[in-house]
């Protein structure tokens, strides 16, 4: 397949990277040292800044874009997409998204919205790393428009990068489990990190708990403030549960009454224990 | 030398493992099936479920116990140990026990209060691992009756496991620190899966942020209960200061304001960026 990549950045770069592999992969992006990086490290065939080169080609595009990014570069460039194109966006949130760019849309052009759920705390082409599909989930969230055949080639791409398990699911539950899983995490590392005292230095202190907990506190600003945003009302939820789980916790350790903390603990253990396996 | 290890847990085990490469090492546990599995591991050269065995050989003891568990030890056993011996605890929180062993002590024992600040999400000697001290932080909090020479003792066997940083600091600043970078750690951690709801399989719609998240969440209960109690002062007030910078981020999610929630990442993204460095 010819497979067109809008925006080259750690997630593009990575996407194009696997998929070269096995198809013709052409990249784009606003920056043209970025395509010369992406042909001298062989992740693409053939690149350009501006849309119009190669684009009329392409059987699937990828849009790996910010979310505010997508809806204009649906209004400025879909004209040149040929008809019938697979158009596969990646975004972390699904609902709103879906709400903006299906009114616009050209009927010829299906749109499958989906969402790789993985990456780095790194941003740029150089930090692109196929290896990060492995095993990793990913979730499609179909609308009535989309025909079948170009969901089964969707999942088809996917399990070519190396994606484990993919979910269709509809856009609302998307985003509130993501909520959850993704963005709720993301707030509680920010914090953790905030709330440390600068007079001291913790470095000589830290283990792996410290270090798996913060690591994601590395973030790209612009696109999770998007996502924040985006996402604003599942979020708030999610942290006010978050919340009030704390404060349990919390009044639990006041107590000091070991049998309620260790019943708390044995709780999530469980809890958890049950995601591991599935 | 001869070393003791007192207790073949995971971390005990650990321990002996890597020493026994070098020394003659000696194990002691409840269980004679843990000893017989250290001895047909190569973990020990011998090892016993009385510590009168071998015991009045050893020039240096680590005991391997849950806090709670190291004054009735001393209490108990004490009058097996030989003069001069370096004793060696690796509890997690360290001014408490300072506080109560010290005045129950033997004179001709030095003890010396150190945490490894290393770990897995496992218990039980079947999980011990070498691997784990490589590269990672131990603390030593002197007391004004250790003699240098014990101390000196202790950071070259710490070397010897693959430490990399080892820091010696008062009980009270190890206790402060450490409720921030593990303790509380372990506190967010087994909330975020708490405030999971029920009803929901978040299993597809994890990625690494989820998984570095609660890993910590599956924890050994009696030892945590023991920890979170144990610096019960010190740990709420690092979860009072973390609810605040959560709330802070919270309502700048809420007010919608993308320059500066922006700000706040960019302010925790430097803060975390030079711990990173050091």
């Amino acid at each position: 397949m010819k497979i067109g990549i809008i925006g080259l950045g750690l997630m593009g770069g990575s996407i194009a990277m696997k998929l070269h592999e096995t198809h013709e992969v052409f990249g784009f992006d606003i920056n043209q040292s970025t395509i010369d990086y992406a042909i001298k490290h062989k992740m693409i065939d053939g690149g350009s800044t501006c849309v119009d080169h190669f684009f009329s080609d392409l059987e699937v595009v990828y849009l790996c874009l910010y979310p505010t990014q997508i809806v204009p570069f649906i209004q400025n460039n879909q004209s040149f997409i040929r008809p019938n194109t697979v158009v596969i966006d990646i975004a972390g949130i699904k609902l709103p998204l879906q709400k903006k760019v299906l009114p616009i849309l050209r009927e010829d052009i299906d749109f499958v919205l989906t969402h790789p759920i993985a990456g780095r705390e790194k941003i740029g082409i150089q930090h692109a790393k196929s290896s990060i599909f492995h095993n990793a989930n990913y979730i499609i969230t179909p609308t009535s428009l989309n025909k079948e055949s170009s969901l089964e080639i969707v999942e088809s791409l996917a399990k070519s990068m190396g994606f484990k398990t993919i979910t269709r699911v509809d856009a609302f539950t998307h985003d509130d489990i993501i909520a959850y899983t993704s963005q709720l995490t993301h707030a509680i590392s920010l914090a953790l990190v905030h709330s440390e005292e600068d007079s001291i230095n913790v470095s000589s202190f830290i283990g792996d708990s410290y270090r798996d907990l913060t690591r994601i506190a590395m973030i790209n600003e612009p696109l999770w403030s998007e996502l924040f945003i985006e996402n604003k009302e599942a979020l708030l939820s999610k942290i006010s549960a978050f919340q009030e789980s704390l404060s349990l916790l919390k009044s639990t350790i006041e107590s000091s009454d070991s049998n309620v903390l260790q019943d708390y603990m044995t709780y999530v253990k469980n809890k958890r224990l049950k995601i591991e396996k599935g």
